[in-house]
């Protein structure tokens, strides 16, 4: 299941370990040494309440030029440093939200610093080149040493592309592009179908469609958003797509108390994605594509089976589907695999695999048959940013020198476990926790009670961020160990003891 | 009329000239002294065709991983200086298509460089916030120092982007979301439309639609791509929108002699639009915006007289519809003023502005009361990358100490009066010479013509741009002077020459 990491061993060892969960009791690091590298500071350290006066004088400023409403503080980037983010009230906060999960391995780290300063890599910063048609000499080199020496299983080709957004938008154009091709068996284009194209009308522009889930998130551009489903306040007002939206399991926790209704559940939503499957071919929008994040994140950290996702990739090959996992907040090591689908057990779990945000370059991998068969189909000006794949490198070197994913692993499981004990010290107020790697989530009982707790770790110097309706997400980078899991265990140890 | 800068004058003068123009003789400048800056190198050098034997090389492998149909060939983005663009092959090309027009003042200006060794930069460089959320300390002052310094009239607010394409997206998102608030009159949404939106569904996400022209280009995403309709490879294969679209005006050239019938045209062309209008909203997906290029790029160069858009700024007030114009490639300066809507002379010449490329940033610019009403409605992990506005103001400071619009408007009337000449010279090969400030464009008599002189061109040494079906398109950077415009027509001339 979802979350095998806990294994009922694990669950006795936290029960042993709850009275160091107690009011006013620490949680100290018996096993591990303190391994915070020499470059970070070693603990929050708070000077007024968060937002203090500074930033409240600069979101008046920003409120001149922009909507503020979603900004929580200004920051001083300069200062901050490795977990822990420094306001401009001179607040150090031990961040584990990381810039909504895209700081892979900590504020200022050294070896990105040094990507700066080298006098080499000045020119891919000046110059941005339009990649498409005017690559720079290194850039198969660069995409060999990053992006495919951590190629998903089977996947061969990588393109990059600017954001999150863009990498899906444009990985359902490919996905859209193959299905047509298969469709008129690789023959030209009839006269029709250019001509029609050029007005939005079909058969040029045909009536395909992806499938999504509800709770899913693949962004906000207007194609992504057709297959986000997670918040309103995303998709109010936005005209979308008449396309198949299926359940995604609902779990019921502990999962060991519910190992049959929650089997029963996925079987559930399994059926239901083949039933919108034939429904939609019927209403003449076939499904091209399956998209799905390996753990439902910004929808509120919703976790299936490897078996869920090994039986719907095997829907989407028998229905001639793409199969489309978007790793977007998922990828990059935070669950302790460089991607979260290699949980899976797949030999070939993937027709398209797309990332963002902790690679620093959006993009999308896939396998060879999803090769657009011209030029300029899949196209824009910059395609990626080579400068963001220079600072991509220097990251996969860290996190190999470091054997960062096993101590993503290991800080991981005593995040769950600490977790679990705080949810069994307060029932009325936790539940449901769950993750993989520091991938990790737990429930309040209400968005009220999520969002006081939030703020009233943050002045206490514990930056997290939410999902969902009441759930707290924790993301933080991969140099996150376990000294900082037992700072945040003890700052939320401590909000929850004062909450009444 | 758009090219108002082809003055009567202007005319004659290039008459007189003509005579430079002949096979063999040289363009020299009289007038100009000899500005190229001093860290850029003074001609082309060719060694080898293009692409030479190493890109060919880098193209055998870089096409395992991605689709190289597009690519021209692989650049040394270090040896590369100002106007000059130089290759893998050691071969050095003037440059007047600069990486898709986004390269605003040439290859590693110094001040750019200098940017990359200011210590104090380095943070925004290797901590990319997620500005939504966490802005940095200076992000209030480096949008007042560079994005507003140079805002639209009547523009006091701006969003920044990761690229065209995301900047038009979110700003359809935005006139949507403007829209419906004053349909409904600024009350909470009905407990129906949070819940139909969720699921794609009217009323939720509404049946508007965005006005477009055919011939445009607004970008690839989805959203964007039911607005472009320049090229059907573009198009073909994705689902779209059915969004009413407009005729551009096809003008007839020269100019002077087709007053009355262009006039007539573009009349013909407001008609429609407002047919249109009327038309969708009978259909029940009412238009909330319209949005134009001041020339259409990508579709061949296309210009409209400033009556024109003003009488269409006109027609989206009446029928309270936003008025998006986007400014992704004829902002910047390339036409001489800042922004091409300039040239119309309005007080009020937009509801919405974007841009991106030369800009180094994308975003866009809009009125106060298209202001979100709520957070998180226009909102994505980045919102734009802090890096690129530490270039892009120190672009701003080089536009304005070196007086670059100026220097623009000087080469343009150069360059477009170069053009009037060949085209003089050789009426059964080049025809309809256009152009604003140095985005100027003129066409071939077939594709084939056109294809082949840029190849032999690009062999000798000049780098040019295409597009539409038969155009060749310059898009020089800023720092592009009378002494680069000599070069450009003494190439081009011996090409057509040698064109038999």
């Amino acid at each position: 299941m979802a979350s095998s990491l806990l294994t009922r061993q694990l669950a006795i060892s936290l029960q042993q370990n709850l009275r160091l969960a107690a009011p006013g009791s620490r949680y100290v690091s018996k096993t591990a040494t303190k391994t915070v590298s020499e470059f970070e500071n070693d603990a929050p350290s708070m000077k007024t309440a968060v937002p203090g006066p500074k930033s409240q004088e600069l979101l008046r400023q920003l409120g001149e030029i922009q909507n503020v409403g979603a900004i929580h503080f200004f920051c001083n980037y300069e200062e901050s440093r490795g977990n822990y983010l420094v306001d401009v009230d001179g607040n150090r906060m031990l961040d584990v939200y990381t810039q909504i999960s895209s700081i892979p391995i900590g504020y200022n780290h050294p070896a990105l610093m040094k990507v700066m300063t080298n006098p080499n890599n000045v020119s891919a910063f000046v110059n941005r080149p339009a990649l498409g048609i005017l690559p720079p000499e290194n850039f198969p080199d660069k995409l060999i040493e990053s992006l495919l020496s951590i190629a998903p299983s089977g996947m061969t080709r990588v393109q990059t592309m600017a954001c999150g957004s863009c990498s899906n938008e444009n990985a359902f154009k490919t996905m859209f592009i193959w299905y047509r091709n298969k469709e008129r068996g690789y023959a030209t284009p009839s006269e029709q179908e250019v001509g029609s194209c050029m007005i939005n009308q079909s058969p040029g522009c045909p009536d395909l469609s992806v499938l999504s889930f509800m709770g899913a998130f693949h962004g906000r551009t207007m194609g992504c958003l057709a297959t986000t489903h997670s918040k309103a306040i995303h998709k109010l007002d936005i005209p979308s797509f008449d396309w198949p939206i299926a359940p995604f399991p609902k779990l019921q926790y502990p999962l060991e108390e519910f190992v049959r209704e929650n089997a029963q559940e996925e079987a559930r939503c399994l059926e239901e994605v083949e039933d919108l499957i034939v429904k939609w071919r019927q209403k003449g929008k076939p499904v091209a594509g399956i998209v799905i994040e390996p753990i439902q994140a910004e929808g509120g950290d919703n976790h299936a089976s490897p078996d869920f996702f090994i039986k719907l990739r095997n829907i989407a090959r028998k229905h001639g589907c793409a199969f489309h996992v978007d790793e977007v907040q998922t990828g990059g090591g935070t669950t302790g695999k460089f991607w979260a689908h290699e949980h899976w057990g797949l030999d070939d779990p993937a027709d398209v695999v797309s990332f963002s945000k902790k690679m620093l370059t959006g993009g999308y991998y896939h396998r060879d048959e999803l090769q657009p068969d011209k030029p300029y189909r899949i196209f824009n000006t910059w395609m990626g940013d080579p400068s963001k794949n220079l600072f991509l490198s220097e990251v996969l070197n860290v996190i190999r020198r470091e054997n960062l994913l096993e101590e993503v692993t290991r800080s991981g499981k005593a995040l769950l476990q600490g977790l679990y004990a705080l949810q069994t010290q307060y029932p009325h107020i936790l539940s449901r926790a769950r993750g993989q790697g520091t991938f990790c989530a737990i429930d309040a009982c209400s968005d009220a009670t999520r969002d006081s707790i939030m703020i009233k770790a943050r002045n206490k110097g514990l930056f997290m961020g939410s999902c969902g309706e009441r759930t707290i997400r924790f993301r933080p980078s991969l140099v996150f160990k376990e000294y900082h899991v037992h700072q945040l265990l003890n700052i939320l140890n401590d909000v929850l003891a004062e909450h009444k």
